[in-house]
């Protein structure tokens, strides 16, 4: 393992058998632990891909082709390179990593290429589409801590596509934000909204990303949802999603989001709750209940299973700012 | 390891632990046994790096920017995934593996980001510089096989930086090529042309490759050396370049490709080589005799090295297409 007083090798001669220690020391110059650590995991991934696959020269040309389309199709409201470790399964990875939940709390989902940072703040009642084509949904929500004590003020980003399953910022010449707004949870920690029901849509397909799924034989559909995040000082940043239950992706996600707490019934409004909140009788209606867990139990957890798994792992490491690096006391 | 009967798991509730074999298997429905491999190693080594690192949502999104960034500032002429490749010694690495070379024959070294498709094809004995503040350079070449017998007719591709360190690309409203050109090699295997000496140079580092290089503490400097690529058909494919002994970079090449070998000294023109030759007595001389290999026997000793190293490895493999795939039978 490299260390920021290991001296530089000559590198001179560099071999399919030389080359990754030479790099690792290379790279170790910097005085910043974690970062000696991370290059020296990549470099040594990299290049263990590499000998394993005998990589030749023209995959390894299509890889950086693959690579630089994923840079040039993405724009501010477009991100190729999240669609990419969406599919991988990597943001999933990262979700749970970063994110463990104690049972009783919400679990995370995949965040997705589709947040954007201008949707409008709306008081809570209000509707977040614009879409006259979707069916009409009315969303009645509540967030709590583990122990049911309501949560107000927690900010809750909101984002779902339109009734064909494209979001806004698909929208070639988009104006402004539609299906997606920010809210806060009123002093009961309760917030609803109208929307449209969501509907299974297909993840951009017209890019490299897209390619890659159609050469792998795998379909691109995402079952249907609507996007939280839920954000307040002290409590773990909760990024999730409800999916609608019965959908014909339940099971096989794109992106690997679903999971069996967070898939829920979409019920009729009654008559009681039709007169409060304005809408018909019959109208289609999501119930949900957000369980936040405090930043503290949240960091606490993430550091035990970090400490667990790398132990079993066999690394010998230890953790600054949370964050594993080699112990070499 | 998945193949492409096996049947795609319900892809539901994943975690830090079964996230890698359900995204392989899902990656495992296509009949291109290859591209199977090649994703169950792409997807194994990203999540094990993930998990051993414990990447922080931070450090992931850093990640997918700097991939943006490259794949932004890259153009027709700019490749910044090659120079990525290059400074992570991935590219050392796949130019060995792919082009293995039996001693007496002339070694490889890394292409590196700056060749381009639209040099001038000039007759031996060009020019291939326009830079008139370079040190002029007379550069005597010859092509043979390993017994020594010439090769005539060798496609040569050579490029260099301008006496400031830049090739053309590099400069703004470049409206033609210079310091770049092809010529063959004669009935003699000769080849010969005027150059400037080269230069040591840093690789650019106003991009998000030399920000890196920086944040690492690594300097950003090439030895001074000239590039040569031979080709023809029935020939191993030779991408290589010559070094100026003595360089203060020699040994700490940020792109790891210099080789003993292919570290040149420079002469000084006698009476009777100026005559021969059109040039001034005393000008700086570079001599150099490239041996070529056969792609029979390059091909035969890269599938010999690869089953060696499988094996190495504990892979069980077999070669198809001269690259490995798991041996299922």
């Amino acid at each position: 393992m490299g260390d920021s007083t290991s001296s530089v090798p000559p590198l001179l001669d560099l071999t399919i058998d030389n080359i990754t220690p030479n790099a690792i020391k290379i790279n170790s110059q910097s005085n910043n632990a974690r970062s000696t650590y991370l290059m020296h995991r990549l470099v040594t991934h990299l290049h263990d891909f590499a000998r394993e696959t005998r990589l030749s020269t023209h995959e390894w040309m299509s890889a950086i082709q693959f690579l630089t389309q994923c840079g040039q199709i993405s724009t501010n409201v477009r991100q190729e390179f999240i669609l990419l470790s969406d599919v991988l399964g990597l943001s999933l990875l990262i979700d749970a990593i970063n994110h463990p939940k104690p049972a009783s709390s919400t679990e995370g989902s995949v965040l997705g290429p589709f947040h954007t940072h201008d949707a409008p703040t709306l008081p809570s009642g209000s509707s977040m589409t614009s879409d006259p084509d979707g069916e009409p949904l009315l969303v009645l929500c509540s967030v709590c801590d583990t122990h049911g004590n309501p949560i107000p003020d927690v900010k809750v980003d909101i984002w779902e596509t339109d009734s064909t399953g494209h979001y806004d910022v698909q929208r070639s010449g988009r104006s402004r934000p539609t299906e997606r707004c920010v809210m806060k949870s009123d002093t009961n920690g309760e917030f609803w909204f109208k929307a449209i029901k969501p509907v299974s849509y297909p993840i951009p397909n017209d890019g490299p990303v897209g390619k890659l799924l159609g050469a792998l034989n795998r379909h691109c559909w995402r079952p249907a949802h609507l996007h939280f995040m839920l954000e307040k000082g002290g409590w773990d940043h909760l990024i999730t999603a409800l999916y609608v239950r019965g959908d014909p992706y339940e099971t096989s996600d794109a992106v690997f989001g679903v999971k069996k707490s967070l898939i829920v019934d979409i019920e009729k409004v009654g008559k009681d709750t039709a007169a409060q909140y304005g809408v018909e009788e019959g109208t289609s209606l999501l119930k949900h209940d957000f369980v936040l867990v405090s930043k503290q139990e949240t960091e606490e957890l993430r550091d035990r299973n970090a400490t667990e798994a790398l132990e079993k792992l066999g690394l010998r490491m230890k953790l600054v700012d949370h964050l594993p690096v080699p112990d070499l006391d």
